[in-house]
């Protein structure tokens, strides 16, 4: 992955869905440096806050990111050729979706013509072993949540940089396209052949004897009927000493699925801890991590405040009020 | 899978795993009139019970079958020279792991030569959603299990056949690459990409109207750290009106993890309810299947005795004792 061509111009094309927007929204957030600007059109209601480009003004990027993300992760026609396109105008094109972008024929023959690379980030590695569940040295946090898409990215981005800025050793281990878009590197993990879900986990993170941290980003929900297998994996393979949990405040109901209500805070933590504790019998949690974008500054406090009297444990939106709450109580809980 | 020609050769080559020949034995066990014979090195000191045969006593076959499973589905060199010369021999090639037939060169090079074909009964349908977790009409069973290898195929097939034998309207759903072999169809839920556990199940197991049961093979186990991603969303996408606990008596550990001790029943089977609530709230037990193969019949009894006891459910050994007691109980639990 380090070796996609930057800086990007984000695609957001016709999209209409905010939260389809992750990956877009994720790279202008934390690596904006690396984003010429947005192309997106006038159907498009939503801005990542970059410079609005088309094409033709975005053609110092070196690589087009598909910056949507759907559940299934698949592209409509347009957004195969607009990215033809751009493979036809030179740009390389980088994408994080299931349906893979080799797999267009118009797309591989444009790119093909014209000499440009597609990076499917979605491809795992070749040779995953199953997961052995032996345990292994090194602290790692694993981010959970109550949903898809409530921020788990975003949190463990903020907590890897709160943890450095305080001195630790700490490394963010992506586990999703946007995150490895923004990392460099990584494995997919809703990507890899269902047995090998915690062998690649162990694989992402491994034993590290430096007395630093790996801070895995969590995927999707141990309570979301479509994705509750890639989470259970994830926790086992993870073998975590802290979990985080995260959470959108608000919420109405399961992303994509308005039968399933979110779950509350202490039952989802709960199931949680339970689940982590067959490979990591010690695991504790050390923090909840709020998005509440939708709230004005004081609501927003309050629900960090609600959150910590309810699970005892600090709360916190790591982006509007920082995640270093959670890394005293990693020190207070880890200290050597 | 129903166009796999019959009959089969079954291909032991120079396993000495017991647990690993689990394809063949079920093959054996469940389709023997679909098998000319078994095909075994000397090194390999098990038999499933059929004819041994030399791979050219057993040309009358049409097809070969790896009836080898080890942990991670991978082959070894002799293994692969044993398919080509089969293949060299006019035989077709089935197998069920990861590692694909196809990707072999000299066996895809001598299928081509001669003309045969190589059938990867693991590779999922193309164009699987993701799972959506509605609610949908019909009656489900779902085999889960305190380990990997304890006998839910084997129970599965055999509480379908005691459905059908009391004249009810039932179908043996198959997730594995033996069950898939055995029944004709199926999806290899172990092999599909993580997001799409769950919507596997769904589709291999729709909606029904007829009053029917569909009987679906439980995989892994939510205490197995390698494979319990794929049992929770095997559990999800079931939607299981009810379940039924496998378990292997006097297992000293989980397969191939000397480290993790094998659940308690009870545990096992609170855990397995917890998680299948989410997609179907009103899911029961109805019985455990314990594999008492280890057992003379007297402990075999006893031990079933005293699951009922503990669990207060029909408990029983479906391979020895057959599969009624649970029927019942199913009849008992869901009367019209």
């Amino acid at each position: 992955m380090s070796t996609i061509p930057t800086p990007y111009l984000l695609y957001l094309g016709a999209a209409t869905d905010f939260l389809g927007l992750k990956t877009a929204r994720g790279l202008a957030t934390f690596a904006p440096d690396k984003c010429v600007g947005e192309w997106r059109h006038d159907e498009c209601p939503y801005s990542v806050g970059l410079e609005r480009l088309t094409l033709e003004q975005g053609i110092a990027a070196r690589t087009l990111v598909i910056g949507i993300a759907n559940p299934g992760g698949r592209m409509d026609a347009r957004v195969v050729a607009d990215a033809a396109a751009a493979a036809r105008a030179g740009l390389n094109i980088a994408a994080g979706l299931h349906q893979r972008l080799r797999d267009e024929p118009e797309l591989a023959a444009a790119a093909a013509e014209v000499g440009v690379r597609l990076f499917d980030v979605r491809d795992p590695p070749a040779g995953l072993p199953v997961g052995n569940g032996r345990p292994r040295d090194g602290r790692r946090l694993l981010t959970v949540g109550t949903d898809c898409s409530v921020g788990k990215m975003y949190a463990t981005l903020a907590l890897t940089a709160a943890m450095q800025a305080r001195g630790h050793a700490a490394d963010f281990r992506a586990t999703g396209q946007t995150g490895i878009l923004v990392a460099g590197e990584g494995i997919a993990i809703d990507a890899v052949v269902a047995d090998f879900i915690a062998g690649a986990v162990e694989t992402l993170s491994p034993a590290r004897g430096d007395g630093g941290w790996d801070l895995i980003e969590g995927q999707g929900s141990l309570f979301h009927p479509s994705f509750a297998g890639v989470s259970t994996g994830l926790l086992h393979g993870a073998q975590a000493d802290a979990l985080v949990l995260c959470h959108e405040v608000g919420r109405p109901h399961l992303r994509g699925l308005p039968h399933y209500p979110v779950p509350g805070l202490a039952e989802c933590l709960d199931a949680n801890l339970r689940v982590a504790q067959l490979t990591s019998p010690e695991v504790r949690a050390v923090g909840v991590c709020l998005n509440t974008a939708h709230l004005d500054e004081p609501a927003a406090r309050a629900a960090c405040e609600a959150a910590a009297a309810e699970l005892g444990l600090p709360a916190t939106d790591p982006y509007r009020f920082g995640a270093e709450p959670i890394v005293l109580e990693i020190e207070r809980c880890f200290a050597a």
